[in-house]
């Protein structure tokens, strides 16, 4: 039986009788073919991508598994309807805390309709898209304080501003974020952000790979963030970078990704300078 | 006395009564302060940027040297009016081939007019600027087989699509440029683009830079890449990297500037590319 997600975080989402992704007990993840090419796109990148021998396996990973598609029920109570099967990203999480950062300082292409055009740099403008090269599109903080999950509104998370932004990513590995007039504490910074298996190091990875790949430009795709807050035996996080989301993702034509690249760079920094000041709190007792 | 300069291949030129930079026999370029904003701007970057402790030694050798402002008569005849008094960048070259490249994915930036939004989107749309994150402004290549300047049309120039700058970029380092039929034969790739003191070098040391410096943002501004064609007693390119045109530079605000930054870097994979062609060229016996 397949139900709805409970740490989806952005796109449409299947509930209210709305059409949305389910997923099932065995980790997959169920997104509903769009209707207009969008849909068809996102699937035949899968199956372009699946098969492609110039993938580094190690970039692989930062992938969603691909099982094809299958006619599933739909969430909406059409009927049977196309469906792309994928890994669920967050299956086998406890309390996940996930945000969803779409990276690029444009989410149009060229060739695109004037009426997408239009649509699109009206929210890259309204967004951090222009200014910082990413927007995050939203996010889910398991809060300790509380022992429950705190998630703003789209609205708010997509008014935020430069600052907006950063104290989002602070409050992700922080644990006060519920507390609004508490300076976040990014008490888990240095074991999400940083360390050998944590975002940072993962980020540079796909980073190195954006710098020379020209296969794809990845158009209005995200990076999806997720880690664990259940303390279990170990006190392993198991921090994980994904890209999501390829419905707008066109050929390479040997040309790098360069909206992606310096998108993913300015996201960097700023994951960066989060490790770098909280390094710096620790060292003088803040 | 000041005359016209020779070697000038985009911007403003000063012939035909019109308003445009002219040179000294000094080594000094003296570029009028544009009447709107925009002059103002760009001498507030060069006294900024002059006395900014941040920016690192080897960095500043990629940028003119600043000498003040200063009236001067202008080359319109309309009398004395402020220029700024930079460093002639191809004085002391004989036979310069001169390339100037605008990089960005985008020239325009938040807050401007709708008028100048809409002006430079067009011309982003209609270059290369949005699907190469840079686009070719100007040209001027010495043709050693008629020993004379060849320097396309400035409407041809702005009209190139993605062949037609990698094409450029070609010519540019051949000693067949002017023959249209022939396969640019990329002879000098090695010495002008390879090497250690090459154009490759010196934009991956701006490339270092540029991943993390938050200070400055490049809205609209320029490489010049000059090398010398005239063979002397040494056959040294002087092969050189020079960022130019500052009238749209803004405080970085601690974001790095991912526009210029995703344009260079797509900018430094064409090179790249030119480099292993012409090398695998010359194995084969191409």
């Amino acid at each position: 039986m397949l139900k709805v997600p409970e740490h989806q975080v952005a796109g449409h989402i299947a509930k209210d009788g709305k059409l949305g992704p389910l997923i099932d007990d065995q980790g997959r993840f169920y997104k509903p073919l769009q209707g207009d090419a969008r849909g068809e796109n996102e699937a035949k990148f899968y199956e372009s991508f699946t098969s492609n021998k110039n993938v580094p396996d190690h970039i692989r990973g930062y992938f969603p598994v691909y099982h094809g598609v299958q006619q599933v029920e739909a969430s909406d109570g059409s009927g049977e309807l196309p469906h792309l099967v994928l890994e669920d990203v967050v299956s086998g999480y406890v309390k996940p805390s996930v945000m969803d950062v779409k990276i690029g300082s444009r989410t149009w292409y060229p060739d695109v309709s004037e009426e997408y055009f239009n649509k699109c740099i009206k929210k890259d403008m309204a967004t951090t898209t222009v200014s910082l090269g990413f927007r995050v599109s939203g996010l889910k903080i398991f809060d300790h304080q509380v022992s429950g999950f705190w998630r703003p509104d789209k609205r708010v998370v997509l008014a935020y501003k430069v600052d907006g932004a950063r104290m989002a990513l602070r409050k992700f590995v922080s644990s006060n974020s519920l507390d609004d007039d508490a300076v976040p504490d990014c008490a888990f910074a240095s074991e999400v952000y940083g360390g050998s298996n944590g975002i940072l190091k993962q980020l540079l990875e796909l980073k190195a790979w954006f710098e020379t790949q020209t296969l794809y430009h990845f158009n209005s795709c995200s990076v999806l963030m997720v880690y664990e807050n259940e303390s279990g035996g170990d006190d392993e996080r198991r921090a994980q970078v994904k890209l999501v989301d390829f419905a707008h993702v066109l050929d390479g034509n040997g040309v790098i990704d360069h909206n992606f690249f310096g998108g993913l760079c300015s996201f960097i920094k700023f994951i960066q300078d989060i490790l770098e000041s909280s390094d710096n709190g620790h060292e003088n007792g803040h």
